[in-house]
Protein backbone atom coordinates (compact mmCIF):
# COMPACT_ATOMS: atom_id res chain seq x y z
CA UNK A 1 0.00 0.00 0.00
CA UNK A 2 3.10 2.37 1.33
CA UNK A 3 4.71 1.65 -2.45
CA UNK A 4 1.80 1.97 -4.18
CA UNK A 5 -0.48 5.29 -3.04
CA UNK A 6 2.56 6.39 -0.26
CA UNK A 7 0.04 6.03 2.52
CA UNK A 8 -1.67 3.34 5.15
CA UNK A 9 -4.12 3.63 8.09
CA UNK A 10 -4.50 1.52 10.98
CA UNK A 11 -7.32 1.30 13.52
CA UNK A 12 -6.91 -0.19 16.75
CA UNK A 13 -8.92 -0.95 19.90
CA UNK A 14 -7.10 -1.76 22.97
CA UNK A 15 -3.67 -2.49 24.31
CA UNK A 16 -2.91 -5.97 22.20
CA UNK A 17 -4.54 -4.47 19.04
CA UNK A 18 -2.01 -1.31 19.41
CA UNK A 19 1.10 -3.30 20.26
CA UNK A 20 0.49 -5.22 17.03
CA UNK A 21 -0.16 -2.54 14.75
CA UNK A 22 2.65 -0.65 15.93
CA UNK A 23 4.83 -3.78 15.36
CA UNK A 24 3.87 -4.05 12.21
CA UNK A 25 4.55 -0.56 11.61
CA UNK A 26 8.37 -1.22 12.95
CA UNK A 27 8.62 -4.68 10.33
CA UNK A 28 7.54 -2.82 7.18
CA UNK A 29 9.60 0.37 7.84
CA UNK A 30 12.69 -2.09 7.77
CA UNK A 31 11.90 -3.72 4.55
CA UNK A 32 10.64 -0.75 2.61
CA UNK A 33 13.84 1.17 4.07
CA UNK A 34 15.63 -1.51 1.92
CA UNK A 35 13.70 0.09 -0.91
CA UNK A 36 15.07 3.44 0.22
CA UNK A 37 11.16 4.08 1.48
CA UNK A 38 11.16 6.52 4.79
CA UNK A 39 7.91 5.98 6.32
CA UNK A 40 6.66 7.73 9.89
CA UNK A 41 3.36 7.19 11.63
CA UNK A 42 0.65 9.69 13.32
CA UNK A 43 -0.83 8.30 15.84
CA UNK A 44 -4.20 10.22 17.10
CA UNK A 45 -7.41 9.01 18.68
CA UNK A 46 -10.66 8.62 17.02
CA UNK A 47 -14.32 7.69 18.09
CA UNK A 48 -15.74 4.92 16.26
CA UNK A 49 -19.18 3.06 16.70
CA UNK A 50 -19.64 -0.75 17.16
CA UNK A 51 -22.86 -2.50 17.76
CA UNK A 52 -24.14 1.40 18.49
CA UNK A 53 -21.24 1.43 21.41
CA UNK A 54 -18.69 4.70 21.39
CA UNK A 55 -15.32 3.30 22.04
CA UNK A 56 -12.08 5.12 21.48
CA UNK A 57 -9.25 3.54 19.07
CA UNK A 58 -5.73 4.52 18.04
CA UNK A 59 -5.60 5.97 14.37
CA UNK A 60 -1.87 5.11 12.99
CA UNK A 61 -1.60 7.01 9.85
CA UNK A 62 1.51 5.96 7.85
CA UNK A 63 3.05 7.90 5.30
CA UNK A 64 6.29 8.29 3.69
CA UNK A 65 8.65 10.96 5.03
CA UNK B 1 11.68 18.10 24.91
CA UNK B 2 10.35 18.19 21.85
CA UNK B 3 9.96 22.32 21.66
CA UNK B 4 13.80 22.33 23.11
CA UNK B 5 15.62 19.88 21.00
CA UNK B 6 12.69 18.66 18.42
CA UNK B 7 13.14 15.09 19.30
CA UNK B 8 12.65 12.34 21.44
CA UNK B 9 12.82 8.64 22.62
CA UNK B 10 10.22 6.09 24.22
CA UNK B 11 11.52 2.63 25.12
CA UNK B 12 9.07 -0.40 25.90
CA UNK B 13 8.73 -4.01 26.63
CA UNK B 14 5.29 -5.42 26.30
CA UNK B 15 1.57 -4.77 25.03
CA UNK B 16 0.78 -2.41 27.65
CA UNK B 17 3.53 0.17 27.82
CA UNK B 18 3.62 0.22 24.26
CA UNK B 19 0.20 0.97 23.75
CA UNK B 20 0.52 3.67 26.74
CA UNK B 21 3.83 5.29 24.55
CA UNK B 22 1.65 5.57 21.92
CA UNK B 23 -1.33 6.93 23.16
CA UNK B 24 1.05 9.63 25.22
CA UNK B 25 2.71 10.43 21.61
CA UNK B 26 -0.86 11.17 20.70
CA UNK B 27 -1.67 12.77 23.32
CA UNK B 28 1.54 15.21 22.82
CA UNK B 29 0.84 15.67 18.97
CA UNK B 30 -2.62 17.17 19.91
CA UNK B 31 -1.11 19.57 21.79
CA UNK B 32 1.75 20.37 20.41
CA UNK B 33 -0.51 21.00 17.39
CA UNK B 34 -2.31 24.10 18.99
CA UNK B 35 1.48 25.38 18.79
CA UNK B 36 1.84 24.93 15.11
CA UNK B 37 4.53 21.82 16.07
CA UNK B 38 3.52 18.88 14.32
CA UNK B 39 5.06 15.16 15.32
CA UNK B 40 5.35 11.98 14.02
CA UNK B 41 7.10 8.78 15.53
CA UNK B 42 9.33 6.38 13.73
CA UNK B 43 8.77 3.04 15.53
CA UNK B 44 11.82 0.08 15.41
CA UNK B 45 13.13 -2.69 17.87
CA UNK B 46 15.59 -2.70 19.48
CA UNK B 47 17.01 -5.53 21.98
CA UNK B 48 17.82 -4.40 25.39
CA UNK B 49 19.77 -6.06 28.20
CA UNK B 50 17.50 -6.27 31.33
CA UNK B 51 18.88 -8.20 34.38
CA UNK B 52 21.34 -10.04 32.06
CA UNK B 53 18.68 -11.10 30.17
CA UNK B 54 18.05 -9.72 26.61
CA UNK B 55 14.52 -8.44 25.53
CA UNK B 56 13.22 -7.14 22.75
CA UNK B 57 11.54 -3.69 23.14
CA UNK B 58 9.76 -1.20 21.33
CA UNK B 59 11.68 1.98 20.22
CA UNK B 60 9.73 5.26 19.61
CA UNK B 61 11.76 7.94 18.21
CA UNK B 62 9.56 11.19 17.97
CA UNK B 63 10.64 13.66 15.33
CA UNK B 64 9.26 16.89 14.41
CA UNK B 65 8.52 17.10 10.67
Amino acid sequence: MIRESGMAEVQSIGAGATNQAIKAVAIARSYLHEEGIDIVCVPSFIDVAIDEEERTAIRLLIERR
